[in-house]
């Protein structure tokens, strides 16, 4: 027989119960939170009606949500812990560009179209040439790759976000490259734009004092036969949110150059080159 | 400006972010909780499909709340955080009852009833005689004491989890101790009974191989003008469940004799006195 729960046993007391037949990992996983929500409370001396309030706080972050909308994403983001699974999860060796969030507006199955097209269709916002090349490690092409890109529009709205205001798939499509390994598309210089910030979530920043706001980027999957899914955005680099993005995406290699253009396709011309690795090369789980 | 967030310098990088006009205490909690939910995430080095299935479990469980049903409440318990809060806001001198977890039905407002009534309105289950002091740390009586007590009837349901079924107030009630510290009522010697599992809760309960049971045992919320809210249970000592409560709520000091009468008001008898702690002298926060 065990000893009974007390403030100093309490840890090994709640793991104790796990039953060996369990999920292995399962275990180690529930055990680790179990260990770290203890110390935490432990750490703070958490009173009871602060208990109350994160009780309160943790149900409505549940029942705001809905199939358009994912607070308890927003949560993890702004507490930087999706940006940490992130990172934990996609290691990369020098030289690859780096992954960052997903976040919560890729639609799977956006328009295919040609090398060089436009995504934008709302005619929004100023226009930007976006190209480069998909490069492995050792700057070779990589032909083939699928290269999906997904953007606000010129007023900090995803598609999906307003669909009776933008035509569908605005600022979405895929690219596939040549042997040559370039992309190429017309969109638009994205803008900054707050998360939603109507609900829990917006009241825990606004009593933390910190805005809401991301950093204007564009949105990328990059895949390729036989490389690692590479999932990023690229930043505008004189964002004034840029140091201080509320779910912690940027990272310095992801900042491109947005280069005015005098003539010819568009009014700005962004640059950049992406560099995937290899299957099985990573420390990716 | 500080440095982009990378897997090293995760925490730091988010609690920098809080305002310096936040309230401090809030500043306190959250940059605590931002460290071990970070530490957490990096012990196990949570993947990204375990990340999606901790978003879908919150956000079912949020979603499954209403009026009459609080999983996060049920969460906190099965973790046994909800005992930990207890423990650390309830920290008493010897002598001194301890405190165990309210618990979900504990209802305002129970009918006043006469030193001796009975509480069981519905004639199930075996009669028991619940007796007892109120006392301080001295032994000496405290008089105008309030006994608030409740109890599952005898097929384990409270009177609110049953309202079309048993009578409302059916075994609950408030008694006042006279100048002897005396409390006495009849009531029903109590089942154990599961915590509703049919929830996100439960489904975790059942992967990690737990049960949902509770022991049985009487709910008491002792209260005297001049010294400290005891909440409390006194446990069947014989339950087969004592061991392994599913929400960790078992004290030593909590187990009462639970004795058979052979005449007299009651099949069984329960002696038990509660020793209450002058205001100001715990380390109660």
């Amino acid at each position: 027989m065990l000893p009974y729960f007390t403030e100093e046993n309490s840890v090994e007391t709640v793991n104790a119960r796990m039953s060996e037949g369990a999920n292995p990992r399962l275990v180690q996983v529930m055990s680790a939170l179990v260990k770290h929500l203890h110390a935490f409370a432990k750490e703070i001396e958490l009173s009871q009606s602060e208990w109350e309030v994160a009780i309160d706080f943790l149900t409505r972050t549940g029942q705001i949500c809905s199939p358009e909308r994912q607070e308890f994403i927003l949560l993890s983001d702004t507490l930087g812990l999706s940006m940490l699974v992130d990172a934990i999860n996609n290691r990369r060796p020098a030289g690859a560009t780096e992954n960052t969030v997903l976040g919560p507006f890729h639609v799977a199955g956006a328009p295919e179209r040609e090398m060089g097209a436009s995504i934008c269709l709302d005619g929004k916002g100023e226009s930007c040439l976006f190209e480069g090349r998909v490069l492995d490690l050792n700057g070779n092409p990589i032909e083939g790759a699928r290269v999906d890109v997904w953007s606000d529009n010129a007023e900090g709205f995803y598609d999906v976000q307003q669909p009776d205001i933008q035509p569908k798939w605005n600022n979405r499509g895929i690219f596939t490259t040549g042997a040559d390994g370039h992309y190429r598309f017309v969109g638009i210089k994205p803008v900054s734009y707050p998360i939603p910030d109507d609900g829990p979530v917006g009241q825990m920043l606004a009593h933390l004092g910190r805005h809401p706001y991301r950093p204007a980027h564009m949105h990328y999957i990059v895949t390729a036969p036989g490389y690692e899914k590479l999932v990023t955005h690229t930043f505008v680099g004189e964002d004034e949110y840029l140091d201080s993005d509320t779910v912690f995406g940027v990272k310095n290699t992801l900042i491109a150059p947005y280069e005015r253009l005098q003539d010819g396709l568009a009014e700005w011309r962004s640059p950049f080159d992406f560099v995937l690795v290899q299957e099985n090369t990573s420390a990716e789980r």
